[in-house]
């Protein structure tokens, strides 16, 4: 469905609710101590409680304000809702990085039209920096982004969140091979990458394996900046599995015709 | 040399000027847009004038106060002093990190007085993170650091910059195999990584290729918090090379007999 301006307003401004009310809940987690014991004498896992209470607040909230909305969450699955519109939510996108006490962690929050993400946001609560996305432009802190130009993989920064991540030798060697010819990679990064790509730090991300709702928030964001989202095949990547972000179309257009051979794991 | 109580408190507030000015220098660059043409045409790279800014600044204020202090840094080499004191810097640790616009570079600070590190800095400028440490204490923006237990490989969370940094076959697969046995292993984190261990959410570090002042003020840091830094084989850690830094002795113990036998590269 097509959605009005003042909709697609409308829907950034209740996502960044969202984003102010899972951080909330999330932030106090970040850096607590781990195999804490609660009052009923069982240990629990910070990240996990942290994941489950970020998407309920989030889960409450859209059911409050659009009953007939759909959620897609990374902890309690799908509820279809009667409305085409979609919420996308993954309340803590970077559990390692999470874990190991490391800013790189967000909350992604997206809503899709039913054809597509039309609107993202990734917020990092320790940082203080919201990177917000609607396809035609994008934000950090309210700042205007833009990806840079960047002509080829020979001059590209590319980023992957670990080798480790590719499902299949052909994926990890078609990976290898990009990294090779690249100016520089670096591993680490899960979200914030994405959001670095669409400030022009970073030139490409390389990814496998990855969940509708690891991927969807960030499409909007990076497309707004000016980059492009595809699956290493070229087509649509917010079903998530093999990815490819550019900041520029003319890498893009090399990297899939460099992966797309691995594009189905 | 032996330094008094007083002369480590005095040396350590001297380390955090430097801090201080250090970040003063380097923070503009920070996500300032790369390949910048200067006033007279020439194009420059803003981490390497940032790196170069940095140790300049503090070069100056440590021949200015302590004129017979050794100085080593990253970008200007070694001078030497008459007092067997060596300030060790690098202005930016983690330069892939600085250029990718991850807040996990920091600038790092040791006094070594002739035998070992005896006080170390890491200051991050972006997160507002400062870390100090004297060997015999540690502090995050002057609340006092803890290493945490743990009780062997099956259960630690390691880090590694990455897993391009091994220079020889023998040490990566010495490193594979450590990681393919830890609970969990997450590349990328540079100096922050070290800090995480100090600080009780990483329980082991396990790097190569480091020098000297990649090194040096990390040590204080994580002995201080309770941990133990070693060479492969067992040894100092202090001139670089391969490095295990663990927040738990036993772990330690355990990764030095499973390394040591790829310590010599």
């Amino acid at each position: 469905m097509s959605l009005s301006k003042e909709q697609l307003a409308e829907y950034l401004a209740f996502a960044e609710e969202l984003a102010d009310a899972s951080a909330e809940v999330i932030r106090p987690y970040f850096r607590a101590p781990l195999d804490v014991t609660d009052k009923g004498g069982r240990v629990f896992d910070p990240v996990t409680v942290a994941d489950q209470a970020g998407e309920r607040v989030m889960r409450d909230l859209i059911q409050a304000r659009y009953p007939t909305h759909g959620v897609l969450g990374e902890e309690d699955g799908t509820v279809s809702g009667s409305s085409p519109l979609t919420w996308v939510l993954d309340p803590i996108d970077g559990t390692r990085a999470f874990i190991t006490g490391l800013p790189l962690w967000g909350t992604l929050i997206a809503l899709n039209d039913g054809e597509r993400p039309v609107l993202g946001v990734m917020n990092q609560p320790f940082t203080g920096e919201r990177y917000t996305g609607t396809g035609s432009g994008a934000w950090r802190n309210g700042v205007r982004l833009k990806t840079r130009a960047c002509d080829g993989l020979t001059s590209a920064v590319v980023m992957c969140t670990t080798p480790e991540m590719f499902p299949t030798p052909a994926q990890r060697a078609a990976f290898d091979s990009v990294a090779a010819q690249a100016r520089l990679t670096r591993f680490g990064g899960d979200c914030y990458a994405y959001c670095m790509l669409a400030s022009g730090f970073v030139d490409a991300i390389v990814e496998a394996s990855l969940q509708a709702y690891d991927i969807q928030a960030l499409i909007p964001i990076i497309e707004g900046a000016g980059g492009v989202v595809s699956a290493w095949d070229g087509g649509s990547a917010q079903q998530g599995g093999a990815v490819i972000a550019c900041g520029d179309r003319r890498l893009h257009e090399q990297l899939v015709e460099a992966l797309k051979h691995a594009a189905e794991g």
